[in-house]
């Protein structure tokens, strides 16, 4: 007996720089997948062509519908798909879906004007994805390049921060007075739990971050210490900034891979917090079927 | 009438990239002066070679005595002079210079161990210069790639804080996501009153970060505006943190070139701080005179 496989749709998780594709069948189940680097900036100028290559690759047909989300919806995009306010319902994301062409869509992103200016491309599908599975409220923590912190309210984002700690730790590796200390070097738990310590002393990064430098030259801080430090100063400071907030809690949802959870659940835990990891790949999926269903009807 | 100007004796303020020297004569009045890119980094290795070229540079002979402060005195300069701790007053400093050969010395550093670890090497010369001019006690600024906020006390160092903020925006100019945004561009005074205010919210920096490049793609911030932003945003957090420290104060003495100084003159107007703009070529004839004479006074 042949149990047939039919493609019914394909997800695109287009970055920056990588994409990340799925094959869902019927039931929203995971086919196929594929992941390379031509993210939008390798795309740009042509996104049709490099979107066949993906299909081909995945071995579907090129009628098969399409949904894509991320920097691909941008002004730098393949076609920008204007911003949905935070007062639009992360379940009637279907109804702002913005054609292409054929049967192809891209994803909006959201966009934060009230108190600190922000903006999301991406990571609003995987927020879809646990509004889909029954969590509606509460806050959800996409560690990453941009750590995304998100609380949200009755299936809505309520509001939402956006720390550049992925960029920072690697363009202080990169060059520059700390760089040097950054540069490999093991995990130091006690390390990490000082620079969660430093965190909470609330001073400005461009000090705390010299005092790293300062405490290696003058012999109070092992240089095998920094890196571990200057991770834990970072994460520790989006936990400090939550705590002051508005909407404090004392439960996180992670979204990412492992590796890139790891510190967080450490910083949780240190900061008195219960955090639980989700399946980003599952949530995505879930997401997807959900934007393939509604999306079907809303057009029909 | 042929006035003689005989040099007595050369200050070298040495430091990563950069030399400045000065010929004084036998009232600290200025003869000559010389600035080269020959700093730590590029007379690595060939130090005394590289003080000799200075030296026939500036017309004196080999023979005269010589006061280097700056980086040169680091482990990785000429000879590593030991740090002082802030217990030591300023007016003391001729008792511990560093004597290398001949007639030459290194003035030594101050290194901070209590609270938030924090170095220096060079600034403390000029520290010096002000505790001569009868500046004892109060706040000094010393804008730059690695500004210093120090704390004087009866004419000793009670305290100081560094931040990276020189270096901070050449890094966010170089690449990344803010990058486009910082290059180039008017100075905009509204712009960097914002980001005075930015400041006063106490967020973590990796966020305000974020949230200019966010307000520029989601249309509330004009693009022109974020290099000000940043400006402001970046200054405007030292003036928070001396704010809400200790030693809170509402003057302060700027000691920098003119065009560091003048933003740091303005977040002072907004901060409700007057401040007053220190000669810093004078302040350190001053002080330079200062360890020259009493140096002498120790060493015979």
């Amino acid at each position: 007996m042949v149990i047939e496989m039919t493609a019914r749709f394909v997800g695109v998780d287009w970055g920056t720089s990588n994409r990340r594709a799925y094959v869902y069948g019927a039931g929203g189940e995971v086919l196929r997948q594929a992941e390379d680097g031509q993210g939008m900036l390798a795309s740009r100028g042509r996104f049709a062509a490099a979107l066949d290559e993906l299909l081909q690759q995945l071995e579907v047909s090129a009628e098969t519908p399409v949904l894509m989300s991320g920097m691909v919806g941008s002004a730098q995009g393949w076609r920008e798909a204007p911003y949905l306010d935070p007062q639009v319902p992360l379940l009637d994301m279907p109804q702002h879906l913005v054609h292409l062409d054929g049967a192809r869509f891209i994803v909006p992103g959201y966009r934060q004007r009230e108190g600190l200016a922000d903006v999301m491309r991406g990571e609003e599908t995987q927020l879809l994805g646990l509004v889909v599975n029954g969590l509606r409220d509460g806050w959800v923590v996409l560690p990453g390049t941009h750590c995304k912190w998100v609380y949200l309210k009755n299936g809505c984002i309520q509001r939402w921060s956006t720390y550049m700690t992925g960029e920072m730790f690697a363009m202080l590796s990169r060059d520059g007075t700390l760089a040097p200390l950054l540069e490999g070097g093991a995990d130091v738990a006690e390390a990490f739990e000082a620079g969660l310590a430093l965190a909470r002393r609330g001073l400005p990064l461009t000090n705390t971050l010299f005092s790293v430098r300062a405490g290696v030259v003058g012999g109070t801080l092992p240089a095998a210490h920094a890196r571990s430090l200057v991770s834990g100063l970072l994460i520790g400071s989006e936990f400090v900034a939550m705590a002051a907030s508005r909407h404090a809690g004392d439960e996180i949802t992670l979204l990412a891979s492992l590796s890139l959870c790891a510190p967080y659940q450490r910083a949780a835990r240190s900061f008195g917090i219960t955090a639980k990891v989700a399946d980003s790949h599952a949530l995505y999926a879930s997401a997807m079927r959900h934007l393939y269903q509604e999306g079907k009807n809303h057009a029909a």
